[in-house]
């Protein structure tokens, strides 16, 4: 199993903070040794920094804590190989051009007796998330071969998305840049903070924020993980079969599947 | 204009040295402040670092020089906006996955009255250089939608370059990995360093470096550049036309066309 880690905001907003706590788990507090990354968006371009190394031993990873890039969209992963040997071709988050935009993906789970037929998008590794990505990406182009608004798009990305939870744990992140959608399929937990901000102090790592020392009274920010990031907030744990789907920090839509 | 930077190598070897000399140019030597990138395959995978920030003055640039990655084959491109804006969107290498596999390009010049009809693969950004890549991979697909071996394919790269070249200064160098494609429309040079191995001394920085003590006698290491690196070795220059396939330090096929 994974972790996963994503935020949206309504500005440019340094993700350290909860990163600083999710590479905890890699290797530290948490068995996930077998790489991580993470993904920014900065305009339609996306900066994507991975190491196959833990992240708690990780050189880049230390960059990304010491030079923090400031994203209104972010997706992070950190790894516990169950599919696929520990290799860069293997580390999340995946991304795929599409229409245009550069499309990431991160998977937290594991798919059986999954194997999607090829067609456009193929995976350059040999894990059942880029499996997955590849072909959610394909159905989104058989559907639309021209773009549609995400509200259009949205129950292509359900129905996949409980396509795959049928073969297993499929938790996932996915975003073009412009929204951040979430799918849970057994563990998701997500927060949004605005004003007033408060402390926050991280259950990983000796490491309390002011929040309100580092906003504006109109910053709005949601972070999701895995599990929560912080011990003394309050975090909302998404349902098996829950989805939302966000935009500058604000939620656009949710909802719930059921099996 | 811009600057490129490619490496083919039979051994997984680091390329600090060659870009220690190109990052200079990026804002110190030369006039190419609007962004950097390079990319090392690791594997199938890809380690892609860029900043549209000049690279005397980049983070991540220094990184790069400070954490030395070994890698088969290498794209960098450091740049001086001409078409498109100075953003991350917009700076080299571009990436896209073809065939399940992770291909890069990165491009001197500048192309006129130049606008290819969208196909599968789009322009993130809004250069030149980008919708030239679109182009040549929606080629490539059109004429092999499942994979062929490079030899087959040769011709498809060649004859987009040919078109392209038409249209202006079109200097490339693309890779899936396995192979290295380079092909000059008005310059570029390069150097294959095998045993015996001596010194090199860089022209743009004070820096000499002695490969005897870094490789071993197999070691066959091709770099490619716009301008030559280094001021004590003999490089070759490439003639208009001129294109070349490299596979592990080794030329694979050469070639030259007439305008």
């Amino acid at each position: 199993m994974c972790e996963l880690l994503g935020m949206s905001a309504n500005v440019p907003t340094d993700i350290v903070f909860s990163f600083t706590g999710l590479m905890q788990r890699g290797g530290g507090t948490g068995p996930h040794r077998d790489g991580w990354g993470i993904a920014f968006y900065e305009g339609r371009g996306l900066r994507l920094f991975q190491d196959p190394a833990a992240s708690v031993e990780s050189e880049v990873a230390r960059l990304v804590q010491r030079y923090p890039i400031k994203s209104e969209t972010v997706i992070g992963h950190i790894r516990q190989a169950n599919v696929g040997q520990v290799s860069l071709a293997n580390t999340h988050p995946f991304v795929r051009e599409l229409w245009g935009r550069n499309w990431c993906f991160a998977h937290n789970g594991q798919l059986a007796d999954f194997a999607p037929s090829t067609s456009f998008y193929r995976p350059v590794g040999d894990t059942d998330s880029e499996a997955a990505f590849c072909d959610l990406l394909n159905r989104v182009r058989a559907a639309f071969p021209e773009p549609v608004p995400v509200e259009a798009l949205l129950p292509v990305l359900i129905q996949a998305a409980q396509h795959y939870r049928r073969h297993g744990v499929f938790n996932c992140l996915l975003s073009n840049g412009d929204w951040l959608f979430a799918f849970c399929s057994t563990k998701l937990a997500q927060i949004t903070r605005r004003a007033p901000f408060g402390p926050a102090r991280l259950k990983d790592a000796e490491v309390l924020v002011d929040f309100q020392a580092e906003t504006t009274p109109n910053d709005v920010v949601t972070v999701i993980a895995t599990e929560p990031l912080t011990d003394n907030e309050r975090w909302n744990l998404f349902q098996p079969g829950e989805w939302s789907l966000w935009r500058r920090g604000e939620r656009l839509a949710h909802g719930q599947m059921g099996e």
